[in-house]
């Protein structure tokens, strides 16, 4: 299995974005956003306070404008990017955006029409300041045209389904490992560490030399980020001071980077036997996560997966305990579109690619949400991380 | 030790604030960005597509604006923020940043003037769209003010250089085991992942129950990022799909979140009995940096310092293979100003913190680059991190 999207496949993307550019009479897409240049062309980078942009006129030479220290990377990465226009370093003698001006004038884009995610012609990351790009170029006209690459991110291709599938399959092992390694007295950390790493090397092993992450340092993401005892009511805790004891809940996370691409799955886990009160909000959660699985059927809104979480509770009498909407949309972001959210009403379309996350959080007490991986099918849905969800299976034993 | 900046420095921080919004004739602050929110208020959650917004009245209660699921964990974090204003989700029934513009019309704020680094109301991230705040509120005045928080956090405190201090301390450990373990045939990843374990675990043992990372997931990172072999010549390659082996050239990288705050230190090693061309080129690195270091002395520009490595260079004959700048602040994020670049004549100041690592990089063939962190002092500047530089000390040891 080659575990990257097909350079094939990015020149198809492209030829989409040159469409849309000439639908809308545009010369040019500049764009910024890193994670949108690596739809494009496959070239993953680490942005920084150092502009960088790709440029895809709609005819001639695709390029990427950034840093020096890219120049050498970018055709190690990806064939899709013709040509790579650099300076030397952020400030500089020359500040890159005029070195920008510069390079656009020399791509002959001066005096046209340019759709663009940025009109400063930089992200604002790490303390970076400069002019906007729409002002040293004042004969050029820019036009906001961001939801171009949403528009196109939203609906997973075949290959795009392959790899989040295949880091699904992954997935299951690592939280396994999680859920192995946990127990009274376990420092939260010491346990993420040692499943990632024990799940990256048998990854390795498995899938060969020509695997390696593509976006991300490691290749499996293991987390409870603090979601331990008390803090577990907490769903964006960053961590805890408590080892993992006796009676608690904890959340624990997995991601896997394939191809630059990621699928999400969370178990809520109970540290010795579970009590009634853990049952019965356990039991409430997981229903909720049923309902909503149900809810993914033809015709269905997005809004539809979110109201049939939040009934569910309801019937439980715990709506009071919500603290977020039922999912998300991912692949290549931690959540992008769409939104399973009681205020999106767009339809779902097969070959979208969500989380099913529906949770409940009690102040003081614990928090309960499972997340898994789905995909939107013709049918309904797939899906495609596969952990057990019961409570039984998710009982961590303890010394007595 | 406590692993963290005191309330009482952060109030000390806010009325910094309160000044400079007083003098600049504005009635609040309205912050957007995560790490800005964090130096003021000791408050470290997770940014999303989800608004949010920390507002700080030049008198008035201290309020962050954010989605239901930060509203609980605010309060364990920090005393700092007095109120707590939420929306259910985004996108939700009703727009965060409708939601945003009642909170200000609550707090009075409408048909002032507020100070903010986002007229849009909101960070741009994994495709979160929304009206800009300034539209909603028309007889508000926004003024762009980003600059003020960057100028605060140029120079640190005494308490900020003893968090880095001790960060700096930890790295050291960290990149020795990362030395340990990488070896011939080892895959970079699983060194990374044993050393990040090793030393989590001990500084764990050591710190006790009070140490925990407070803006990372890990405590340690530790990560050559696929800088192995000839990818070492990719000064942010991302990953290699090669094994370590006998003649590589290898960079080794870690940093440790102490209360948010991290050092950065990293050491190129070499696989093997080194070769001319290997000494030759890190002798080269190693002399660069030390007439680097040898440049931060009292009235010293921040572009001295790079002009004192690219000199070095220079001597060496090896100026073509540079790639990048001497260094860049730290603390906070990856990256933050001052730059220690040629374009930055700004004068180098008691207090500043930052990596000091000029490079050189010869595609297909290496990379040569250490980093330390810097503290400038009065008379001149001193190492936090200590690991040895020498190519006798960075040589690992081959089966033959």
């Amino acid at each position: 299995m080659e575990f990257a999207i097909s350079q094939a496949e990015y020149k198809q993307r492209v030829e989409r974005v040159r469409k849309a550019l000439a639908k809308q009479k545009l010369d040019a897409l500049y764009l910024t956003n890193g994670t949108s240049m690596f739809y494009l062309t496959g070239y993953s980078f680490i942005s920084t306070e150092r502009p960088a942009a790709l440029v895809i006129p709609l005819d001639g030479t695709i390029t990427f404008l950034g840093p020096l220290l890219e120049k050498e990377h970018v055709p190690l990465e990806t064939k899709i990017i013709q040509d790579v226009k650099t300076y030397t370093d952020y400030p500089g003698e020359k500040h890159p955006i005029e070195h920008f001006a510069q390079f656009l004038t020399e791509m002959k884009l001066t005096k046209k029409r340019i759709g663009t995610d940025s009109k400063a012609g930089a992200l604002s990351l790490w303390g970076y300041k400069g002019p906007s790009l729409t002002k040293k170029l004042k004969g050029t006209k820019f036009a906001e045209i961001s939801d171009l690459i949403w528009a196109m991110r939203l609906i997973k291709s075949p290959a795009e389904i392959q790899l989040i599938r295949e880091s699904s399959k992954w997935a299951n092992p690592a939280i396994s490992l999680m859920q192995k390694h946990a127990r009274e007295g376990a420092w939260d950390v010491e346990v993420e560490l040692k499943a990632a790493t024990e799940a990256s090397t048998t990854m390795k092993k498995t899938l060969g030399s020509d695997y390696t992450p593509k976006r991300s340092i490691y290749p499996v993401s293991a987390a409870f980020r603090g979601q331990v005892g008390k803090m577990s009511a907490i769903p964006h805790a960053m961590a805890t001071k408590h080892m993992i004891k006796k009676g608690d809940v904890i959340i624990a996370e997995t991601g896997v980077d394939i191809g630059g691409y990621t699928c999400e799955l969370e178990r809520t886990m109970i540290v010795g036997k579970p009590t009634e009160k853990q049952k019965k909000y356990f039991d409430a959660m997981v229903k909720a996560q049923d309902a909503a699985f149900k809810a993914f059927t033809p015709g269905a809104k997005c809004s539809d997966i979110d109201q049939a979480s939040i009934k569910a509770f309801k019937k439980a009498g715990l709506t009071n305990l919500i603290r977020h909407h039922t999912g998300h949309g991912l692949g290549l972001e931690g959540h992008e579109p769409p939104w399973l959210d009681v205020g999106n009403r767009d339809p779902l379309r097969p070959g979208m690619v969500v989380s099913c996350e529906p949770g409940i959080y009690e102040k003081g007490y614990a928090g309960f949400r499972h997340s898994d991986t789905v995909l939107v099918t013709e049918d309904g849905m797939e899906l495609l991380t596969q952990y057990p969800r019961n409570i039984d299976r998710l009982t961590i034993s303890t010394s007595a």
